[in-house]
C-alpha cells in the first residue's frame, strides 16, 4: 500500500531523493517538448489563495510539458472562502475526482500541512505565508548543482534583505543541509534573524564567526558579514584572525530584494546594497554564479545582465524542469531510487490544551477546528517547541510527565529526563494546575 | 440533419437517457483517467458572469478527462460585458470557431435559455440566477442512484433552507419525477415556497401530507415535517393518522446551508438545524446516506465526516463523472438508447404586448432585444403560465381567443377551452382593449 | 541560423507571406478539430497587461486547436507588475522555459516592440495601447480576401468613429498595402485623423479626393465622405466631378461603435451613424459584405443579423484560424514559400540625447530604462522620424550630421542630402549646440 506523497517542506525529500530528482530535471531540461506523454490523462489543480502569477505559471507549465491538464483557480480567496468554505472541505472536493495533484498558494503559515491531511491526492505547497516554498528552493538548489556540479563545501553568499525573506531563510537551512557554507552579507538592518541563526546551530551544527569581505568591495559595505559553516570550528581557527574569515573564493551570489511589504517602522532601504561591475570584478567573484529569486528591482543592476555569471533569468528557467520532476514523482510517473527520509523519527507530538501557537497568522487560528494541536520538540536542552503547522517556536512555562502527573520547570533537570512521549506541555502553572497536574516537590 | 442538443433544464433529458447517462458515469467514474481520447481536438468554453469556481473546476476537469481543451473566461461581467456587447452577440462569437461548446454561469434567470438560441454550439446551463442547474441536479441524482440501485419508491428527507435554495427546489422536482418520496423536513420560516409545492403538485401529482418525524430527532424539532409523494393519498390513508405518516425509513438526508445572501429581513437562522450523531444514529436512518451540495458551513457536524454514510464529498466527486458524460452526448461522442424527450409537446407558446414577467432578474428585462416574448401554460383550470425563459409565474387578468377576437375571465368556463393554439393573455382589461378585444357578451 | 521572428507589425509579414497565410487559413478553418497534432509539447502563455478575453480566447483557441498548451495570466497588471517588475524581465522569465511563444497584451504603445527585443521566443502582439494589433488586422484582411478572393481593386467603406479607431487605422494601411481603394465615411467630428492620411500618403502614394455617396442613402448623410486611392490622380480625373467621385459600387462596409472611452471633451456620438437595411438595400451595396470588429453597440441594426452579407460573426471566428496559421508558422511548424519582408532596409536608426517621444503613454517613457532610443526616418523631403517604438512622430528642430559635426535646419536642402547613416536628429538648436554641434556656415 502507498501512502501519499506531499511535499510540503524540502524536509519531506531525503538528501539522495534530491539528488536524484537533479539529475531527472536536467534530462526534463534538455528537452522541455520530448517528455509530453509521460502524464496522460492527469490534472493538477493550481489552489491560489493569493496571487503569484510566476510560480503559478512555472507550475502550470511543467505538469503541460509532462502531456497534463491544468486547473486554475487564481483567485480562491474571492470564490469558496467567500462562501466560508473551510480549507479542508475545500481540499476534500478538488482532490475528489477534479484533480491528481494540488498545487496550493495560502497566507497562512501552516495552510499546505493543514491542506495534506484532508487530501486524497498529492499537494505540493507553492508558498504558505513566510513559512515554506520548497519548490523555490529545490530550484534554486538545483541551479547551484548544476553549474558547480556539486553542493557540499560550496561558498555562497547571501546578500540583502535576510531578515525578511522567506526564500533566504529556506535556503539557508537546505545549503546547511547540503553541506555548503554561508556568508551572510545582510543590509544594515537585515540580517537574519535569531531563529534562523538557532535553527541552522541546532539542526546542522553551523556556527556564526566573523567575516572579513572587504576583498568583495561595494556588496560588503555597510554590513557585518558573517560566516557560517557546519564544519568544526577547529578547522576555522586555522584561517581567522582579529579581522574574522576572509573570503577568498565565492562560488554564487545569492542577492534578493527588500521585502518592504514585510517591513516595520524603523526599517530602511536608504542604503540598500546595488550589486554591479564593482563587486563582481573581485578576484573571490572570478567564478562565482549571481542568483536571485526575482521579481528584483534595483538591487542588481542591469549592466550585468549580459554577464555570463548572472544566473537568475536561466534559475527561473530551471523553475520548469526542477517542477516536472517533482510533479512526475509525486505523481507516480518517476521512480527513484533513493529511500524517502525516515518518517519524522525524532519529531514528538505533544498535547496541549488550548492552542499557544504565538503567530496570529498561523492556520491553527484561522482553521482551528481542523487543525490537531501537535509540537514538535526542537531541543531538548533548553526545551524547546515548535507549532507542527507554522513551525514558529512556542511558549513553554513548565512541563508536565503524563505518568507521573508532576509538573516541571522548563529548565529543570527533570524537566530534560522525562521521556519524550511522556512530555505535556504548559503555558504556566495556572494551565498545569487547570489540568490535573501538580507541582513536584522540590528536590 | 442534428438539430443542436442543449442542457438548459433537466427536462431536455428523457428519463430513460438520464439512467442511461448514470450507466455511462459509473464507467467514467471507474477510469478517470482512461477516456483522454474520447474528445481530441475539441475546446469547451466556460463564460462564467458571476464566479464559481467550484463549478467551473469541474465542467473543466471533465472536459480534460476526456482529453479535450479548455477556453476560460471566469470573469466575463467584467470583461465583454463591460463593453456593452449583448450576450447573444458573445454567445455567437464564441461558438463561432472558438469553441466547440459553451459552458454558461449567468446572475439573470434564463440566460441560459437565451445563449441557446443563438449558440451554434451545445450550451450547458451551470446555473442561470435563482432558477436552474441542471448538472448540479443530474450529479445529486446520479449519487442516489449509484448508492441505492434506484430512484422510485426511495424516501428522501430534505432539510434546512429549504426555501431559497436553488439546488433543493430543482432536486425536488427530479425525485418527483423519478417517483421518490420526499420528507421536507425545513428550518423554521424556510419551508417549501408554494410555488414549488404547487409545481410538484400540477406536474406530478404530489400532494403534501403532514409527517411524522419523531423519531429523527435533533433534526425534525421546530419544524412541521410534510411527506411528499407522487402515490395515490388512498395508499397512504394505510399508514397515516392523526399524528401524520410517520417516517419509519429514510434512504437518504438532503441537507442545506442556509441561504443567507438572499434571505429576506425576519428571516432567521438562529435556530438552524445541525445534524449530528444524535439524528443520524436513529433507527430510520441506519440506511441514510447523508448529502449536501456544498460549501457547508455548521448544518453538518464534522463529527460525521468520518462516517460511511456521509457522502457529500463523494457527491462532490461524482460531478466529475456525470459531467464527462454531459459533455461527451452534447459533444456527439457519446451515443445513446434511449430517446429524447417529446419536444415541449404539452407547452404552448403565447404572445403579449408588453413583457409582463414579474421577475426584473429575468434576462427578458435585461436582454429585452434579444428575447422573444413566449410562455408556457403551467396549467388550464385554472389557467396559468409561466415565463418561457426563467419559469416565474405571470399575471393573468383576462384571456383572448385569437379566432372570436373576444376576451374572457381568466378563470371564466369560456377561457377553459379556448384551444391552446388560440389562447392570446392579456395583463388586464385595458391591454385586452387596446389590442382590439372585445369583451365578450356576459352569457 | 534562424533568428527569432515576431509579429509585433503587420509590416512584419511580407505581402507574398500574408497571402500564403490565408491559404492555410482556410485550410485550418475547413477542418478546425483536425490538426490537433500540430504542436504538440509545445506552449504558449497569454501575458494580458489588460483585459481583453475575446482577443485572449481567440488566440488560446488557435494554440489549442494545435494541439498545444496554453498559460493563461490575464491580469498581470495586478500581479508581477504590482511587484514592480520590468517588463522585460517578465519577458525574459517567461521565454526562459515557461511557454514556447508569448502573446502580448498591453496598455503602453511600444510594449510589444520592446518584449520582443528581449524574448527569446516569438512574441505577438495582441494590442499595444492604441498602437498596433496586427492579428485583428489580419483577420480583416483575410475575412476580406475569403469573401472577395482578392484584395487589390476593392473598394471598402470605413464607416463610424474613424479618429478613434486603432483597427481602423490599422486596417486602412493595410488595404492601401494590398492595393485596395478606401471610402471614408466618418461620423461628423470623427474623421480620420491627418497623420493617418499623412502615412497613407508618404507610404502608399493615396491622395484623397471627394466622394460622393449620396446612392448609399442613410450611411451617408451628415459625413464628408472622402475617396482615397492608391491609382495615379490622372485615372480619377476621369470619374470625378464637382460633386465628388462617385461611389457606385461597393465591395464591403467595415463598420466601427464609437470609441466613447477614449473620446474627449466636445467629441459628440448623439448623431452616430446607425447601419440598417435603408443603406444595405442600395444598389450600390449589392454585393457589400458588412464587417465590423465586434463588440458592437447599436451602429449595426439587429435586423442586418439575418442578412448574409453581415459578416460580423464569421469575421469574428476567422480569427481562429488565422491565428493557427501565425501560430504555427511563428513555432516553426508551417514553411512559407514566400520570403520575409527586407529587414527593415529603408529605415535607420538614428540616436538622439533625450527622449524626445511626445507620446506619454510610449513605453519609452513607462520603461525607459530598457528602451533604445531609435527613430524612424518617415520621410526626407519633408524631414519626418517616428518612435521607434510607438510609431508616433517626433519634433525635430535641427538636424546634424555625424561627420561634419554641423548642424542644419530640417527643412534645408543640406539637410536633405545628409546620407541617412550620418544623421543626427535634435530637438533645437540647444541640443545640438549642448552635444557639441556647431552651426553650418549660412551658403
Amino acid at each position: 500500500m502507498n501512502r501519499i506523497r506531499h511535499l510540503v517542506s524540502v524536509d519531506d525529500l531525503s538528501i539522495q531523493e534530491i539528488l536524484e530528482l537533479f539529475e531527472r530535471a536536467r534530462e526534463f531540461g534538455e528537452d522541455l517538448k520530448g517528455f509530453a506523454s509521460t502524464c496522460p490523462g492527469m490534472i493538477s489543480a493550481s489552489l491560489f489563495y493569493e496571487p503569484s502569477t510566476r510560480t503559478r505559471l512555472s507550475f502550470e507549465s511543467a505538469m503541460q510539458r509532462l502531456g497534463g491538464g491544468v486547473l486554475t483557480a487564481a483567485e480562491m480567496k474571492t470564490s469558496s472562502a467567500a462562501k466560508g468554505e473551510s480549507l479542508p472541505d475545500t481540499v476534500r472536493v478538488v482532490s475528489g475526482a477534479y484533480a491528481d495533484l494540488i498545487v496550493l498558494r495560502h497566507p497562512s503559515e501552516g495552510a499546505a500541512k493543514l491542506a495534506s491531511e484532508f487530501s486524497t491526492v498529492p499537494v505540493i505547497n507553492a508558498g504558505d505565508g513566510s513559512h515554506e516554498h520548497p519548490t523555490q528552493t529545490l530550484c534554486d538548489l538545483y541551479t547551484l548543482w548544476l553549474e558547480k556540479k556539486h553542493l557540499e563545501g560550496l561558498e555562497v553568499v547571501l546578500a540583502g534583505d535576510l531578515r525578511y525573506s522567506r526564500t533566504i531563510h529556506s535556503f539557508a537551512y537546505a545549503l546547511a543541509r547540503f553541506g555548503a557554507n554561508i556568508v551572510s552579507v545582510a543590509s544594515r538592518g537585515l540580517e537574519l534573524p535569531d531563529y534562523v541563526l538557532r535553527r541552522l546551530r541546532e539542526e546542522y551544527g553551523v556556527e556564526p564567526v566573523p567575516a572579513d569581505t572587504h576583498q568583495l568591495k561595494g556588496i560588503a559595505e555597510g554590513s557585518d558579514a558573517v560566516y557560517l559553516t557546519p564544519n568544526k570550528p577547529h578547522q576555522l581557527s586555522l584561517f581567522t584572525d582579529s579581522q574574522g574569515l576572509k573570503v577568498e573564493r565565492v562560488d554564487a551570489v545569492y542577492m534578493t530584494r527588500p521585502q518592504t511589504e514585510r517591513h516595520r517602522e524603523g526599517d530602511s532601504i536608504d542604503s540598500y546594497m546595488r550589486l554591479g561591475h564593482e563587486t563582481m570584478d573581485t578576484e573571490p567573484m572570478r567564478d562565482a554564479i549571481l542568483m536571485h529569486p526575482l521579481p528584483r528591482r534595483d538591487e542588481i543592476s542591469d549592466e550585468l545582465d549580459d554577464d555570463p555569471r548572472s544566473l537568475y533569468f536561466k534559475q527561473a528557467a530551471r523553475g520548469v524542469p526542477i517542477r516536472m520532476a517533482i510533479l512526475a514523482l509525486l505523481l507516480g510517473k518517476l521512480k527513484l531510487k533513493a529511500k524517502p527520509p525516515e518518517a519524522e523519527a525524532r519529531l514528538v507530538r505533544v498535547e496541549m490544551g488550548k492552542n499557544p501557537c504565538p503567530n496570529t497568522n498561523c492556520i491553527t487560528h484561522t482553521e482551528e477546528r481542523h487543525t490537531r494541536l501537535g509540537f514538535r520538540i526542537m531541543s531538548r536542552d533548553p526545551l524547546r517547541a515548535a507549532c507542527g503547522y507554522c513551525s514558529q517556536e512556542i511558549p513553554i512555562g513548565v512541563v508536565g510527565c503524563s505518568t507521573t502527573r508532576h509538573f516541571h520547570r522548563r529548565d529543570s533537570a527533570v524537566a530534560r529526563k522525562i521521556r519524550a512521549d511522556h512530555l505535556i506541555l504548559f503555558r504556566d502553572e495556572a494551565e498545569a494546575l487547570a489540568r490535573g497536574y501538580s507541582e513536584a516537590s522540590r528536590g
